[in-house]
């Protein structure tokens, strides 16, 4: 047995027994009580016939393993816990109107959430085998945690769903991102006491210092303390009720406490509790929205404590099953091959009635059916939960206003991203419910800070006289800081997963934190995909600054490009990776990718001021192209090329292009053609991405027998891995990062992993004079060339202007727009 | 200003006026806040001098902008904050002659920490060049955040740190490790308002749940409330002093707050809290080791409330400085063109007297440098900051004594994982202060259990009754699970770096949570390399399970193996990559792993049974070369191969072989080579990794003109990432994972994404038949194969247990031990 002790005392409450709970008082009737109950009987007869049954789904005959999977996968340790609240929720929607959206922190109770799903007919009507009789609920037990099936996390299969929770820690942050700007919304979420101990998740918590409760919605916090994770207890299980209390109120929040096993005092408890939580939560708004003064309440939330896999048998043969972690997957194991354990398990199921639940034809019966929401006020029937129904296109302007002006390619120097920050300003000033902007307190030194003209900063934190110097804070503001790239991350994916738009910017190096974030949204979007039902929703968008190659002062361990690498693994129905070279591109693609759905879009650019190359009408030409010949920098015009210098990325490009001018200065008989890449993918077949290209107009470009130098912003290898399969790719000598650096200036920092125009020139010669294709007068000349470009460059090299002092030496030659 | 409120009130207090501190009392001479108030200015002397100057170090010359550096790198707002508690500790330090360490959270305060280290005299004692002098000093002014010399962060080339804190989050996670068995280490950590906000920080408060005050040291974490980040303010500043401490105290801690900004009272509210705190510690542990009972204190911490930039001027220009988010970086940006501003900087730090503080030669003065403890109790010599040195090797059973005997290569099926587990089970037991095993809640899911028989989970929360049925919680366990890998992987960071031995184990999907930080600890790690004193630390061990072809019922999510690919971006010096196909080179594998030092080792390998390939003498055989040509597989003996099937990682290795099988049955007449590679790294050329190997050894395993299936464990552009420039390259055929997957068993999985057995066979026969070395004879055998050969998969594959009943059909060809 569980030790108990004293609610207020120095130890953690047994979750066994009548229930204790901090709000006193019972508000349903004993009909009320029984009703409940039968539902949530319902329910938890559907759990175990979905880990269980492919056969007999009604039990209407002896059972027999023949009626079994025959493989039981999947998780009953939560289902109870979750359905339970999701039950609750129910009668506060009917008797309040509300509109609930349903988050499933621990994911690993999925037949809690679906049991639901199917109990109000919303899986019927998504899946129309599924019916709603014996039949339909043989499919819909025989498909879960099965072949071809669904999974045991709330997958995108599953109706409701925003959140699979099969990577844990994100449920808080998620929920917090659909209550933004959905003033009428409440996000239930359950939150695992097992999820709770990543950090993502203990840091989310904070997320109510970001919440407006006159524009945004409220989310109410279920953190259920189920006491085991798989093998463990739980930390927050396993603390003084005290503690727990005081971290919950340290974060912010007023918690209220429902614990016990026992059924009908359960109810009770949850029921007045949950009414307390939801009538706090609108006397809040109501008061901030009446007085149109916007404040931080402390919100409520409900520490939920009841046993892991409640209600099935407390022990099997001596060894403990409900309310310890043997019950955090399949409960009974050994159901196939031991019979007396089979036989547990059928009246284990038994146990639940189900023939005082479900008519003849195998329906619920109508009296509990009513318990139920109807309509989209139903949970797992929310459009919120399939948000791409809600979503409007942005209201965007011509992005064209913006062009820099007057570009003289090679010549014209300006800070692309701060000129792009201006129409990101105007897409927060005409998209003021629809649009937020995010970033882990990098907006401003990432050069965007004209955004917070149109939106400043949310912040419901406390305010000092000294934010009014240029402090850019207001509870009413557009745009999201916190330094949490988890949470920055996690509240765009609710925000756009519940039908808006958005855009996060990071620092490059750590991005990485989110690696296993955008995965995952990369999983979900592909998984959206191949469901008939959920509507598109906004791209998820990644602007990439402060770059590996301008890490001045940073150093090594702020200089990774690597992000591409994890982003390029993921499904090409849903991954893009632009680069554009300069203000005019950039401005180009962010209109793209605003305007583009269903997409996880990469867009890398620096923020400092840099050399311009094309004209907005060229730009928009190369953007559409994805990849290019630029013509006035080449001057292999009508004539076949001795070397390709191609480059992909902003500082790639300028130093590509120096390159350029270097070569055209010594060897001015050398014919070169210079080619950038801004959509990475163009580089692939079109076999395996939509954006690839085939060969023959890979061959156009690159040729398939001169030689190609490819300067590359991130590693070089993520260049030999897009195109093994080229024709000519022998030619192909990528430069990139390598891992090699140090406080270092651009330059030089170019200079270490051989980016720079002097190693890049002196590659493009060594390859031309590999293939010998360079006559001994040509040599000579290289090989002066070499000493003096080396001796510039470290003549020049420790002047940190150097890189934005170069301009392209040459006038345009071709027409440019 | 600051808004101002009472301490216990609702509102937070100010970081300005008279010291405001949770313990009264004062503890000081005169002449000792005097002796420290001069100790401090000549700190921030420093740092400042770090910032601005390359000449002229003492301002013996009216300053002059020649004096300054050209371009101005740096940060300043966390410097006088970390500087001023490193100079409290070291009062105690002397008193009680303690051990510690100090770990710089915000990281970015660096110079705090590097004029320590530089008064102390450690610096010129590790850096010859940087006299304790006016030469000296220069030559230490000069080098910070300046091209070719350190960074702003305590980096490696930092005496005494273990914690760059380039990538904020993880101080107290590595604050823990180093104090693991380490009972006399007191490690002070600075933690950073700002990474406060992270995940991985947010959660690591916890880890006071998992050390034994008996046998492991204390950490005592100073919050620094220095009120802002780079352009905002933090979260844990402007919450109330309520919610702070409920916080604080919920995370089990016990807060003792100093704020203020007037030097002596902050110098005594800060001297007699910090003693109180290193007093509690020491009851503490005294009370545990005395009565031989560890327990869980409330540990003491403090939280320091200063302005950001702390002793800089309040406002220049009307525009807020001290104590805003203007102090973050260089505190006056335009000295350099602006001369009042440069009068400005030069009255500033004159008003530190330098005059008074250091002599004729530019050494501190005596009567300062007394305030300082001596040899290794300076925390900027603690050995523990060097953990090399300590660094003992780990005391290994010969591990061939847990072979797995009468291997019947290709037929015996066992589990590889379970057995290595035996032999990690006694070099726990063998280490038992010495080796820890880290993982998150998935030690026994990983078939590691056996572990628990020689160290039980670490465990100082609650206890129930119900734990003695299997709970294996013990508070002097060795082995430690959190549901956070941040904390875990900073924990095993912490361990290692401070000299002892250690291993995570995760699963596959869920190591890219921590992509982050092993980038992060590759980088650490090599620049250590450059690093002359720096002595070698045991190798990072990273095993990764349950991997992406066994997620039977977890389904999509759980379908990653793209960690190896964020590795592979790191230094080649530093990483290492390992997929044993078996138990046997499993076992090799991890006794090199274990005894080798400054890698980052990961090793993939399935926790379910398997076939077995190699007996122990083969398998370390194989090992040694890294990769080989399975001759009893093979049947080219002697001859030219048809094609040469090669394979990395277990399951992939399975197929393979079972590949092998069909087409040795269905085309005896072909010569099928057949190649395992189980060192990722010798695929690359030895030019570009000391592990890889020259073409003339290419050739001589794959050919350079036969067709290659190669069959890969992860997404298959690695391979052709690493094999871009071999020859015969063109011919190489990859399968791997390719993000498309499902709710699959595994052989499913495998047929999906073409890497199964089928597939494998029919590719060889198409790149042969491709080649034109097929007749018709075998193409019209190779049709009917296909026919049978997908008919066989789809009837079989729906059985679960296909790909395990499945054996290597042929007896044992030639002599395998």
């Amino acid at each position: 047995m569980a030790s108990t002790s004293k609610q207020d005392g120095e130890k953690s409450i047994s979750a066994y027994g009548d229930a204790r709970s901090t709000v006193q008082g019972e508000c349903l009737s004993a009909d009320e009580v029984q009703k409940m109950t039968a539902y949530f009987r319902a329910t938890l007869y559907l759990c175990l016939g979905m880990l269980y049954l492919r056969e007999n789904p009604l039990l209407r005959e002896p059972l027999k393993k023949e009626h079994l999977k025959q493989r039981l996968l999947g998780h009953w340790g939560s289902d109870a816990g979750q359905s339970f609240t999701w039950l609750h929720m129910n009668r506060l929607i009917k008797k309040y109107d509300l509109d609930v959206l349903f988050v499933s922190g621990p994911g690993h109770g999925a037949p809690g959430i679906l049991s639901h799903a199917y109990l109000e007919g919303v899986y019927s009507e998504v899946y129309p085998d599924k019916t709603e009789d014996v039949e339909g609920m043989q499919k819909f037990f025989k498909q879960f945690s099965f072949p071809g099936g669904i999974g045991s996390h709330a997958t995108p299969e599953t109706p409701g769903s925003i959140h699979e929770g099969g990577e844990l820690g994100y449920s808080i942050s998620h929920a917090f991102g659909t209550v933004f700007d959905h003033p009428n919304l409440i996000t239930l979420t359950m939150v695992g006491d097992g999820e709770s101990e990543t950090g993502p998740l203990a840091t989310s918590w904070h997320s109510n210092k970001f919440l407006n409760p006159i524009t945004d919605g409220a989310v109410l916090p279920v953190l259920h303390l189920n006491g085991y994770k798989i093998n463990n207890p739980t930390i927050l299980a396993r603390i003084s009720h005290q503690e727990l209390t005081s971290l919950l109120e340290g974060y912010g929040w007023k918690p209220y406490f429902v614990e016990g096993s026992h059924l009908q005092s359960m109810h009770q408890a949850m029921a007045v509790t949950l009414e307390q939580c939801v009538k706090e939560i609108r006397e809040y708004q109501h008061q901030a929205r009446s007085s149109g003064k916007p404040f931080r309440p402390r919100w409520p939330m409900i520490v939920l404590r009841t046993p892991k896999g409640w209600t099935a048998p407390r022990e099997i043969d001596g060894k403990l099953l409900e309310g310890f972690w043997r019950a955090h997957q399949i409960p009974i194991t050994d159901v196939l091959t031991n019979p007396d354990h089979l036989k547990v398990l059928e009246s284990w199921m038994k146990s639940y009635k189900p023939e005082e639940l479900f008519d003849d034809n195998g329906k619920l019966v109508p009296e509990l059916r009513s318990l139920a929401p109807s309509g989209k006020s139903r949970m797992s029937a929310n459009p919120v939960g399939n948000g791409g129904l809600l979503r409007k296109p942005l209201n965007l302007n011509d992005f064209t206003k913006y062009a820099i002006k007057d570009v003289v390619p090679g010549k014209t120097i300006t800070g692309g991203m701060a000129n792009m920050a201006k129409f990101l300003r105007d897409v927060v000033s005409k998209n003021m419910t629809n649009f937020r902007l995010f970033g882990p307190d990098e907006t401003e030194s990432n050069k965007l800070a004209e955004v917070y003209k149109a939106g400043k900063k949310v912040w419901l934190a406390e305010y000092f006289d000294e934010d009014k110097d240029g402090g850019n804070l207001d509870p009413a503001g557009r745009v999201m800081e916190m330094l949490s790239e988890h949470t920055c991350e996690g509240w765009l994916e609710g925000y756009i997963l519940s039908g808006r738009h958005g855009l996060i910017n990071s620092y490059e190096p750590f991005v990485h934190v989110i690696d296993s974030m955008v995965n995952q949204h990369c999983k979900w979007i592909e998984k959206c995909l191949e469901v008939e039902w959920r509507a598109k929703v906004a791209s998820l968008n990644i602007l990439i600054t402060a770059t590996v190659w301008r890490q001045d002062h940073n150093g090594f361990t702020h200089q990774d490009p690597g992000f591409l690498d994890v982003v390029a693994n993921k499904s090409p129905e849903v991954v893009r990776i632009y680069l554009p070279p300069d203000g005019n591109t950039l401005l180009s693609v962010m209109d793209h990718c605003l305007r583009s759905v269903n997409y996880v879009n990469v867009v890398v650019a620096d923020k400092q001021e840099h050399i311009q190359f094309l004209s907005m009408n060229d730009a928009i030409e190369h953007c559409t192209k994805g990849l290019g010949i630029w013509d006035w920098a080449s001057n292999d015009q009508g004539a076949e090329p001795d070397v390709v210098m191609a480059c992909c990325g902003d500082v790639s490009t300028h130093e590509a292009l120096a390159a350029t001018a270097l070569l055209r200065e010594f060897l001015p008989e050398l014919k070169v053609r210079f080619v950038n890449v801004i959509d990475l993918f163009r580089l692939i077949s079109n076999k395996d991405h939509p954006h690839g290209m085939p060969d023959q107009q890979w061959r156009a470009i690159f040729t398939d027998n001169k030689p190609i130098v490819f300067n590359f912003h991130s590693y070089p290898w993520l260049i030999h891995r897009l195109t093994y399969r080229r024709p000519g790719q022998h030619n192909l000598h990528v430069r990139g990062y390598r891992e090699k650096g140090n406080i270092d200036t651009p330059f030089e920092l170019a200079m270490r992993n051989g980016t720079d125009r002097y190693s890049l020139a002196i590659d493009a010669i060594d390859l031309i004079d590999s293939l010998g294709n360079t006559g001994a007068s040509v040599r000579e000349k290289f090989i002066k060339f070499r000493l003096d470009g080396k001796k510039s460059a470290f003549t020049n090299g420790l002047d940190p202007e150097h890189i934005r002092n170069w301009t392209w030496p040459y006038s345009k030659e071709t027409k440019t727009n």
